[in-house]
């Protein structure tokens, strides 16, 4: 049951990051196959780095799964362009959703990998939030998570009551359960309060 | 002599996207270092990201042929700097030749480390177009090849013909010729007819 | 001791790394987390590309000393912001001892790993300057090092004096020693006598 929750997981989380990357791309007009890369690419990117980093093998090359996921969504976004519009409260549930599940398996496959906590974190880090950097990237716009919103703070956060859950000895669904909904939480809350971290601001040029 | 015919494969292909990087720093004025990095990039980038994500050696840290050939690139570009400029054609010939082939290498290499075969058509993707991607990130351009003519597509569609190629029951070499000629065939009429796939356009912004 | 002196080196580079990144992130008006990443992948994006690339354990996920001292170098710079500005001598310092340094430690590794000279010399120079390039594409900046003063070919130059002294029969840490004044001394002369490599300049457009 563990594997199929995991499973289902990972498909809902990847369907939203892939849908947030190919509506920044039909922005951006990109043809079909550059909007299909940059999907792919938003919703694999954080889970390649940390397969990468882990020397784990590369998940997306193990079935064709996400490729399909990838181009389920080109094809929604296709259909549904217009209804869209209407639905950004929806899209941005799906995307803190989808954020949530990624850190999760981060931590989990980090965990397993024989890594300890605060590597796991680090993980679940990369995992939630490396696709929309590299998205950012391909698209050639400074990385809008260093400046916007609490996000990959809201990764950390999501990694800590992990942490504090596993440390007070609760069972592993617990622990992810704790994860996943602080992260939704603190997404919710960013958007609604417009929180955001102090900035570093200096008259300095480093070099 | 399969052994052979992939080796000058391998150079005659570093070769065109090694002169390619190059020309391209040399018109954004880097200097001489930075061009040879850009040449190096342009031309083993492909490869290096399909080595690490099917977690292969790194082909060009096993021999110093890549570092030696881009070398000579360099060298041709400094000395025929004016000629090249009325051999366009030419140039364009040795890059279509240049994907071909690192198309066939990529899918070749995937299948021999075991993967199935839809994964190979991404590797060899990867291996003929990636090299350009970070070639435009280092020189802090918009990815070409998502917005240009239909360059990666191409690798797909040679892809694909080698699947077909494979499931009729053709020979190794049929197979990677039909591939090549497809991609240089494809790249040849996107040129020349302008072909393009649909723009997928939104005045939706995702994020 | 050989094991203290590659410890102390690490740490005093890669401090001096993290200062030098997240300075230029203050500069840019990142928030604090968004300085403590760019300080990190300024600190240790060189090793990471290296570890990944000769299918290393990445260096920095055995132990969280890294993230530490990227922590303390955020400290340092928002407590002593408007000092550092009269220090700008200090800082070029501290950076240039850290590149020689990730020099020498990238050489080592890459020795060590059984790769040959010509390799390490390659990987040396990946230690010491892609952390800046990651750093610079990030901010979204087209990467200095490929046009500013000889920056990666200090790099090159430092490793081939190692090598020198290798084939002279030197003791490693006079190799060591050789290579990491020459790196410092170049940065010195490169800033002071404002050297540069001669730009490839060119009025055609590679593509």
């Amino acid at each position: 049951m563990e594997q199929t929750f995991t499973f289902i997981i990972e498909v809902v989380g990847t369907f939203a990051f892939a849908i947030s990357g190919i509506r920044l791309a039909a922005y951006k007009k990109f043809d079909l196959f550059g909007a299909f890369t940059i999907g792919l690419v938003t919703a694999t990117g954080g889970g390649t780095l940390r397969d990468v980093l882990l020397n784990l093998p590369v998940f997306w090359l193990q079935t064709p799964l996400y490729l399909i996921i990838t181009g389920l969504a080109l094809a929604v976004v296709v259909m549904f362009r217009k209804t869209l519009v209407s639905h950004n409260r929806l899209l941005f549930t799906f995307d803190a959703v989808g954020l949530a599940l990624f850190v999760v398996i981060g931590i989990q496959k980090t965990l397993e990998a024989g890594y300890p906590m605060w590597g796991a974190i680090v993980m679940g880090t990369v995992t939630g939030s490396f696709g929309g950097v590299v998205r950012d990237i391909l698209i050639n716009e400074e990385p809008l998570f260093f400046r916007k919103d609490i996000y990959a703070t809201t990764c950390i956060a999501g990694g800590f009551i992990y942490w504090i859950m596993n440390l007070l000895g609760a069972g592993l669904i617990v622990q992810q359960l704790g994860c996943a909904v602080t992260v939704i939480g603190l997404r919710v809350c960013a958007l609604r309060y417009n929180w955001r971290l102090p900035v570093l601001s200096s008259e300095i040029r480093g070099d």
